[in-house]
């Protein structure tokens, strides 16, 4: 490591206090717009949205000093597409990551539980089970793996926070399952029974097919966006481009 | 082709994929908020942004590989601005173009369906007719293709997903047609029962009156934006003057 | 004038449709959403953030061709603060600017009125009057022109087109006029019986307030941000100071 | 104080004008949406809103003159960070700047009162006490101070003002207070019988609380973004490694 990059423990940090807020925005939110709205669209309108921002501001602040990752099938994918050369985290470093970023959504959890006067972890009872859900995690999960590595890929890093927040949020609409494509917030939202809250016996299927499709977007990666060989013509950052074919 | 251009194969499927996500979106995003909402305008506000949100991004990460087209008139416009150069597709990349869209919007429109429990491909039978649609569905694709293909006249191509996302958003609501603007759309929201469909009888009069508008839209190309001769003056891209006449 | 100047005509015309454009995003929005919701306020929702949406791609996509001004007073602005250099239009482009944008705002609203199948141009009966809506006016309109005249000012033009979105966006909340802020906009109106009309015998009132107000905020500008005289320390484009005293 | 630096009044006038143009567009947009919408999510989704695009855009427009701070926090907290260097202003500039706020703050919630008819500047009768309430004024400011120093700390200035929108955005749905975070807009928010208001009393223990995040976000600091020496390593603007490890 050189002292360009910042230190292994701050980085962990800087995942694990990432994760917390966009657990505590994600959880938060939910009890909120429950409690001022009873139009359910309305609702989830207000959750998705105040989750996507957060996101996309999140990875944006904390990406220069960790990845902004907050999830750790984007850590492993880093690691898999990085593992050849030196850009991405070592095989610890990933494990190091999902711990933390593990502990912050559950943190963040009990945060927005607290905030708002509830049991700060109380396990949940909602459960979310069923084929055309973990089929909805796995398309979520695996494009946004699709997007954040093929942007980087591209040399187009610095779209990475705005097409994870635009993503997500259109994702939470598009599928029936809530698009949580994230087995650590997956992990935090047990902790809370408002309406965010996923009950235990359902995170093995959501954290499954989040894997599952993590898998497919990243054996899509160099079908849609080559091969990050040394040979490959570097698209410039500039996206002048972007429209010409 | 030089070696920086991405093979032929490769940008037909970013084009396939990305349509698909798109009719995704816009079909699942119908049928969640359906579900979620009593209020029209609820539903509508969910649809649209969210159809405008990852069309936006589909656009920025898809763009450096295919162009991020995602619609056979777009890429016909594509050809018909860059026939005398070498930035523009060929005709026969153009069909193929079309063709990989359709074709990735039909499944996209069935991965949405089978998401939500729905059959996966079924004949819609909501009809769309009347002169006032078509007008808008003229007005809304003629407007589309006059910002791609200008915003890359004047340089500044790399505003091209905020502005498509931005306009089709917009449009969403300005017009009565919902704004599909768009025939490889149009063809596959065939194939869903569901609020997001249209009847197959519908389909010429929309695609006729998109083609009349990115006519329209072509024909004001040169009108506003000037003609792209090589004595054109070049436009800086970082839109300094912006605001200066 | 140069060869790197769109010529006055081409600028006109791009005044006219980006304004006709506006208007009728502005009128069509207010259609479809009275006939979406019940609840005033997811109308005005989907009213102000199409329209905000749609006058901040506008100005970016029109922008390099004409300045994408949309808006008689912005014109007059840029008029008034580019009158001892090379800057800005000339007293007589600035009319024929207004007049085109009066004009495109017109055509705009029938276009909106076509496309939902009402009256082409039928005159509103809407009176809006009254000293606090006056007020609300003359306050959107002279901070619209503070913030455009302002980030030229600072060389940061390319902003304007986020800013000038993010304005009115916020104005239609903040103000009980509904900020049209724009001479031009405001005539529009006149001609359409739907909920965004305007009767004629209000306009006067309206025009004059945005009038005081583009004039209050021109009066601003060298307070806020200094006076734009050669030796003007030149403020970097690239914003990198954006937090710093 | 070179030549390249705007005076001091210059600054402390626009601070004063930015925050009154924020607290008026707060409580404005609060009054208006409680006047057309029955729903309380749909009232408060345009209110915070609203609320954030303004914020974003004032920071934007305003920080090349004065920082665009319109917080006492965060021009404590530029004044903390930047005491050792010559990036910061000094400690009575700090005051003065504290003291605009909040002239403009009071300022800017009687123009919205003003604007809609209702009482000048009446105190607010609405009690907003309780420690879960402190505990969420305490998350949201110190995230807004660790993000705002954060980014400058890292060389993304420019970013600033998405960040501080986005963050605010999301935290008004993510808490129960509201998110202030604020205590110069809390001030002004004392000032009105609207919906925004906050009884006099509840003041100390939301500025105290917001105190104290804030000077856990500036703890916060050095862990995650390291220390602002001469040594560390400066991180590029561009943000190619942003999704890098």
């Amino acid at each position: 490591m050189t002292t360009t990059a910042p230190s292994l423990p701050r980085r962990l940090a800087a995942e694990a206090v990432g994760t917390a807020l966009l657990a505590a925005v994600v959880v938060g939110s939910g009890i909120r717009a429950a409690g001022l709205s009873q139009d359910g669209g309305v609702r989830f309108l207000a959750n998705a949205t105040a989750s996507a921002a957060a996101l996309g501001v999140l990875v944006a602040v904390f990406g220069p000093v960790s990845g902004g990752h907050f999830n750790p099938l984007v850590s492993a994918a880093a690691w898999w597409t990085g593992r050849r050369g030196a850009a991405g985290p070592g095989a610890r470093a990933t494990l190091a990551y999902a711990a933390a970023q593990s502990a912050g959504a559950v943190a963040g959890t009990g945060l927005a539980n607290l905030m708002f006067q509830r049991p700060v972890l109380r396990v949940s009872v909602q459960g979310r089970d069923g084929a055309h859900l973990w089929l909805a995690e796995a398309v979520a999960t695996g494009v946004l793996v699709l997007l954040v590595c093929g942007l980087v890929r591209c040399g187009r890093g610095g779209f990475v926070p705005v097409a994870v927040g635009g993503w997500i949020g259109a994702a939470c609409w598009a599928t029936p399952s809530g698009s949580f494509a994230n087995p650590a917030v997956t992990l935090g939202r047990v902790f809370t029974d408002s309406g965010a809250g996923i009950a235990p016996g359902s995170v093995p299927g959501f954290v499954l097919a989040q894997l599952a499709g993590a898998l497919a977007g990243l054996a899509l990666l160099p079908v849609l966006f080559g091969r990050a060989a040394p040979g490959l013509p570097a698209v410039p950052d500039d996206a002048r481009e972007l429209a010409a074919v």
